[in-house]
Formats: structure tokens, sequence, C-alpha cells
């Protein structure tokens, strides 16, 4: 997915200039209907019916987030988004908007720069968001900072409500993000599927809304580390969380790279982040919405706490990623 | 200002790490009324009663819009807060929460960051908004991304709404920030009053409302210059723009500084940013809300086009600050 380069061939950010970056991302980004005023003004103008509006923002850095020799610039920026599309998800809402601040090199070629913007647009056109906004400047390092907002149809689904008695249930693929990354880290490129699912998550984004009618009690997205994210939920809800694994067949790309790298295939599962699944607890007996399955249980804390166990123990592994 | 310290003497943002600075952000950010879930979740929900909200995003690069030898990290919060809050404003409109992403280097103080967070959270209770949720990474060298949410009371002001016959007007000091930047630059400290101008900037935040419910036909913040910002109200609108420099007399401190530095001060008033005044239009004979004095005036555009002219004459001056 390569788009035509409005530039001259080598031209860099430098060369073309922050209103001619600007010129070229606005056109580019397709306003909808949530839109009252777009891209252009000292702020833009988002429609919030609900009364009410969900904000999350992330920040990417280069070689630390992503990589430019990993990953095209197009996926970076599907990536960029999907993960912050998927925090709304983890709400039960839905984007309606995303802002886009962008720290930039000077010398970095001016095409790789659309080509990010086209691939932040085209994944939020998979909720139907629109690029409201943003800022450009220079920097040392490329810095992706992207804010996005939302609309929930029903009460958002925060991670303090899980309740003993309740099941654990995942939407969406977990583990082959960090299979990618454990691959591309030795300098390697295949399996492409797992490469391909840590350079482009597909967040399930129909879960979250469904999940939050279906009457969710907690919910939260997998960006860190199953073991890790599912603890968040455990200690603000105040309760134990139990994971089996038996409830996670391990996927035939998953027993490859674990074999290639001496790796247990399902620490990908339990300590990886960044395919942006989502866990949500449901009160037992509930009718679990599409694309969910149980893969864990909800009780009281016991002596050592709220917490997270996998399989009734302790879990020993890296329990996800920490980001200092 | 100096908050004491929560960390032990030295401790660096990696020894504290990313969930000891979230604990420590959480408990300073007061979370008003707009409020419906705070920090701590995938996302935070502001309340929307009027149906829609405004939103605007800046992103800070050390070295480049702040250096941590020229300011304190308390200043440097409350500009990075102020600048964004500026653009609630020039639309007319009234903050409600903010979001902070951070990119940090890991041997950057703890206490730097706190004392960050206070003044984003001081400048941002000036306005009754409340820092709602926000993302840390680490980076090589500090990036501050803040977004801003807001509301407006009545429809809010464009940059495309000038119309020939207005009047152009002034709200807030303007040049003060940028005959300090050019104290700093030559590695002054004084006069003391510019210098505390460019390190923290007292938007008007009073003035974007009135003037939206007065009636103004455009409006913008002053952040790059004046004769550039005023450009952009001028081709958005589609008008020619004159400012006439006898509205702008000479403060005593931009006569020191000009005196000093062998520079034109008006140089100061006409291509300096970051003072953050709001310019509004409005149509001729408006009771102008308080603050907001006339500097100018609104006419079609002439065979050149839409643009901006000074006293009747093409500016040959700097007329603002470009980004790449």
């Amino acid at each position: 997915m390569t788009s035509p380069s409005p530039f001259p061939p080598g031209a860099t950010v430098a060369d073309v200039g922050e209103f001619g970056l600007i010129a070229e991302f606005v056109q580019r980004f397709e306003q909808g209907p949530a839109v009252f005023v777009g891209p252009g003004d000292d702020g833009a103008v988002l429609r919030a019916p609900r009364g009410h509006v969900v904000v999350s923002t992330d920040l990417l850095v280069e070689n630390r987030h992503f990589r430019r020799d990993w990953a095209t610039a197009h996926d970076i920026g599907r990536r960029a988004a999907a993960q912050n599309l998927s925090d709304i998800n983890a709400m039960g809402g839905r984007a309606t908007g995303l802002t886009v601040g962008l720290a930039l090199p000077p010398d970095l070629p001016a095409q790789w720069v659309v080509e990010l913007a086209d691939g932040i647009a085209e994944e939020a056109a998979l909720v139907g968001a629109s690029v409201i906004g943003g800022d450009l400047t220079r920097g040392t390092e490329v810095v992706i900072a992207v804010t996005v907002l939302g609309q929930c149809e029903v009460a958002p689904v925060l991670r303090s409500g899980a309740r003993p008695g309740d099941v654990v249930a995942i939407a969406g693929r977990q583990g082959w993000a960090a299979a990618g990354l454990a691959v591309l880290g030795r300098g390697f490129r295949s399996p492409r599927s797992v490469v391909t699912a840590h350079q482009r998550p597909e967040p399930p984004y129909d879960a979250g809304p469904a999940a939050a009618k279906a009457g969710a009690t907690s919910m939260i997205d997998i960006s860190d580390g199953l073991v890790a994210d599912a603890g968040h939920v455990a200690s603000r809800s105040g309760v134990l969380i139990d994971l089996l694994t038996s409830a996670f067949p391990l996927d035939e790309p998953l027993i490859a790279v674990g074999a290639a790298l001496g790796a247990d295939p399902m620490s990908f599962v339990l300590g990886g982040g960044e395919d942006h699944p989502l866990v949500a607890t449901f009160p037992a007996g509930t009718d679990l919405p599409d694309g969910f399955r149980v893969i864990g249980s909800v009780s009281a804390p016991g002596d050592a706490g709220p917490g997270v166990t996998v399989d009734g123990e302790a879990y020993g592994g890296v329990p996800g990623h920490t980001h200092f």
C-alpha cells in the first residue's frame, strides 16, 4: 500500500516544511459526520451527542516502540492508530476522532511522513474515526503522539468492576505480536504471520461495544502483557484472577518460533503485548458476545491480596513490558 | 513554587519507574466536575453536556520549545498547558480536560517531572480544567504532548469568518515573550519582566468566551507571530488585514531590550509569538468585550490577494516563527 508521492524524489521534511506537510495531510484525512470543525483552526470540534467523550493518549517513540527498518511507515501509522483506538474499544466505546502530534527529524524523507499519515487514516477509517487535528514540530527522533476521542453507547466499562464469580474472557489474537517481536529481535523476518502481527495488530474493534452491551463488568486491552494487564484489572477490582493455559491452544506459528528461539511459546501468550485483544469479565452465565471465549475466572482475593494466577499458581515468567 | 519531593534525593525517572511516577501524578491532579472517569483506566471520560468537544494538540520538544537551563520544570509545565489552553480560548471555548504524554530520558531527575506536572495542573486550574490522562515513555529528549478538550457556550469562532469592514482587536500582551527569548538567547537574564513573560505566558483566558459572546467573526491566538498568525486569518477569510503600529505603544522593557540588542522593538510586537494574546475581528460598531482594543481593520483583498499589511505597507520583517 504505497501512496503516490506528492513531493520531489528525496524531499525531506525540512524541504517540504510544516505547511507543505499539513496541506498534504489535510487533503488525505477524510472528515466523517462526527466532525463539526476539522483540521486547520486553533482547535477542532467533534460532535458528542451522547453528552460525554472518551479520551486516551499514547506516545510512540522511534527505536523504542517502532523501528523504521522493521516496518513500513504505513504499518507504523496503522499500529500507532490501532493501539489508541484499542483503548476506546476497551472502554466499550467507538472512536470518532484522533489528533496526531509528530516530532520529526528535519532530514526525514517527507514521503515517509505522508505514508505514516495514510496508515493512521486507514486504521481510523476501520472504525469510522477521522483525523481532526494535530501538530508538527522538529525533534531528534520520531515521536508519534496520538490522542483518540470517542463515545460509549452504554456506560463505559472500567477496570474496577470485576467481581468474584465472574468469568474472564478474551476477544482477539494473543501472543502473535510478541512472537513477531522476538523473531525481529533476532534479525529474522519469518514466520511472516507473526512478523505481520507485530507490524500491524488487528484489535477486535466490534468486541468492545458488544461486551459493554452484554454486561461486561470490567475490561482492558492487552497492550503490555496478558498477566500484567490482567493484574491491573485484579488490583483495581480487588479480586483474584486465575488464567487457564488450557484455554490457549498454541497456534502453529507460536510453536515454530518457540522451537526456533528456544523459548516456551506459552510465554508469548502470557507475557506478550501489542496484539491488543480485549480481556473482559462477565457475570457467570452471561451469553458471551461473538468473538469472546472464556480463559479464566474471578474469585475473592486470598491472603496474598488481589492478583493474577496461572493455572492456580503464581506466574514465574515475565508478566509484561515495562516502560522504563 | 517548589514541591516537596516525594522521592529520595537524586532519584531518576528510571529509579522511580512508570508506575511510581503515575501514582505521584494521579494524587496531584485534582478532578473537577467535568470528569466522569479520571486517570487510571484505558481511557478517561469527560462530560460534554453541550453535545460537542473542542480539541487541540501541541508538542513541546526539549531544546526547541524549552530549555531546562532557561526555565524551571514548573514554568515549563505552565507554559505547556498555557499554549494548549490558549487554543481552546481562541475558539471561544473553555477547557475542561487535558491529557499529557511525556517522553522522558531515564536519567532525568524524577523530581523534575513532578514539578512539570505541578505546573501543568496549576495552569489548568486557572480555567477549571483537569488533567484526566496521559502516557509516559522513554525517549532520548523530553517531549511534552498535551491535548486539551473543552466546550463552547456559543458557536466556535473560526479563523475563516473575518469580513471587510470588521475591526481587528487584541486582548493580552504581545511582544514581551519574544523580547524575553531574545534576551535569553544572548545569555542575559534581564529585564526580568520579559524573561518571565517568555517563561510563563499569561493568556487572557476570559477573553475568548467573551469575544464569542460579543459576536467575534474570527479569532486566533498569537503563538508563532502577530503578522504570521494574522496572515492565517486573512488567508482563511479571504481578506486583507491592516495592522496599525500606532495601536501598540511600546512598553518600556521592549524599548530597553531593543536598545541593548540593537533591534527594533516593534519587531518583537509584529514578529513575536508565545505571549498567546487573542486577535479577533468584530463587526464595526461592536461594543468590544473587556480587555480588547482595536489594532487594525479588515478590507477586501486587493490585486495581491488576501494578506496582512502593516500601516498600509507590506511587512518587511520576519512575520513569525517557522517549525522546520
